[in-house]
């Protein structure tokens, strides 16, 4: 499985994602799963996938082959949306041969999802979920964040923390604790994370940052967050009809 | 969907569920999924059931028949071993017999997922997780807790704090903070939430308790976790390679 999050706040956005895969518990590996287009001062996408990676793969490919085959870059199409409009009609293709090649002789699953965010000139950020159909959802005000593949185990601290007002630097360390959690309780996935944030008409990335093993922050932060959580876990009532 | 979780500790078991069924979201009830068997100073059993609600009502009225068929309460039986034997056995023929009924002419999932724990009389206590096909497996010193439905969201905090040797009301704050974590990211899983208690050697519930939206103390547990948390993130140093 994978992890990925994703966030659209009024500073900028903040993406973060796992780099395990597997197939099987016997068969793991590590990949990143996040690519960056990026043409400084005109724009910036990040992709982050989830799924199998032979499709999301081949979708990258296609993607980068369209820009050059047009000779335009996706950071000069005309908006966010169109890219995820590519996006999904490229995604949607490559699960569609892959299953009618696969002519049902095999359980695989062969769809993936993405999450696609970014700012290009004389837009606002904007970040969508792509879904395996090629559709697409977006962001609101409402909801700040997507989450793609291993989602539930981190979602209630996201739940409770992401709004649009949130600062970049609170979103990291919202961001590493709903991986913390996620580490915590399965074990399909894994470190090494990979961070990126893009600062509001910045059009580059503002920061890349990739946090393993024997990162200290992420090691502090796990052990604060333990610790803070046992401390106020200890200090809740108790409840008055148990004695 | 369903959430419940049952532990298995030094002092004694807790069980505890929520009450929301639905089949859809526009057909909402609410049913009890917890079922006591009590013969005090004998035996006491809990049941806490997720899945299909036709197949668990079924089932359990196949242990009370043969209760009465056999002229024999399940808290006389030998072992809980036995009792999880016979609710698998049911169990399994309950689901087969609905499956084969509906002859594929439906994508509706009669399948059911059982807690089984209690004390008998010459044993132990000891809590079984029941699978639809019937097999089962127990709680050991490593692994003092099971839970059954929607049990993402609120697996971290219970991965945390859940060792055999937690004090019971202890179990119960551990509890609800995994189920205020689950209902609020979940609409699937609702309130009033079942509780039970049984004490090591007691041979009878030592307490049940329902907690519905106007329980003050459920109240403030969520109010003071949710500020809690807040205080421990606030608190977490930020990454120095952020500026």
């Amino acid at each position: 499985m994978t992890y990925c999050v994703a966030m659209s706040l009024d500073e900028g956005m903040l993406f973060a994602s796992d780099s395990r895969t597997n197939a099987g518990l016997d068969h793991v590996s590590s990949f990143c799963k996040m690519t960056v287009f990026e043409q400084t001062g005109q724009g910036v996408l990040v992709l982050l996938n989830s799924g199998n990676l032979a499709t999301t793969q081949q979708v990258v490919s296609r993607l980068k082959a369209h820009a050059k085959h047009t000779d335009k870059p996706l950071t000069e199409m005309d908006s966010v949306f169109s890219v995820a409009e590519l996006l999904g009609k490229h995604l949607r293709a490559v699960v569609n041969r892959t299953e009618e090649e696969s002519m049902g002789q095999t359980d695989v699953d062969f769809s993936a999802t993405f999450l696609l965010g970014g700012q290009l000139r004389g837009e606002e950020p904007r970040l969508f979920l792509v879904y395996p159909q090629g559709n697409f959802i977006e962001t609101t005000a409402d909801t700040a964040f997507f989450q793609i593949g291993e989602s539930k185990y981190g979602k209630p601290i996201l739940d409770r923390v992401v709004q649009p007002a949130l600062p970049l630097y609170e979103a990291v360390k919202c961001a590493l604790v709903s991986f913390d959690s996620t580490i915590k309780s399965n074990l399909s996935v894994g470190l090494p994370i990979d961070l990126a944030l893009v600062r509001r008409d910045q059009f580059a990335v503002a920061m890349r940052h990739r946090i393993d093993a024997d990162d200290a922050y992420f090691r502090q932060l796990r052990t604060d967050w333990s610790q803070g959580l046992r401390r106020v876990f200890n200090e809740l009532p108790e409840p008055g009809w148990l004695r």
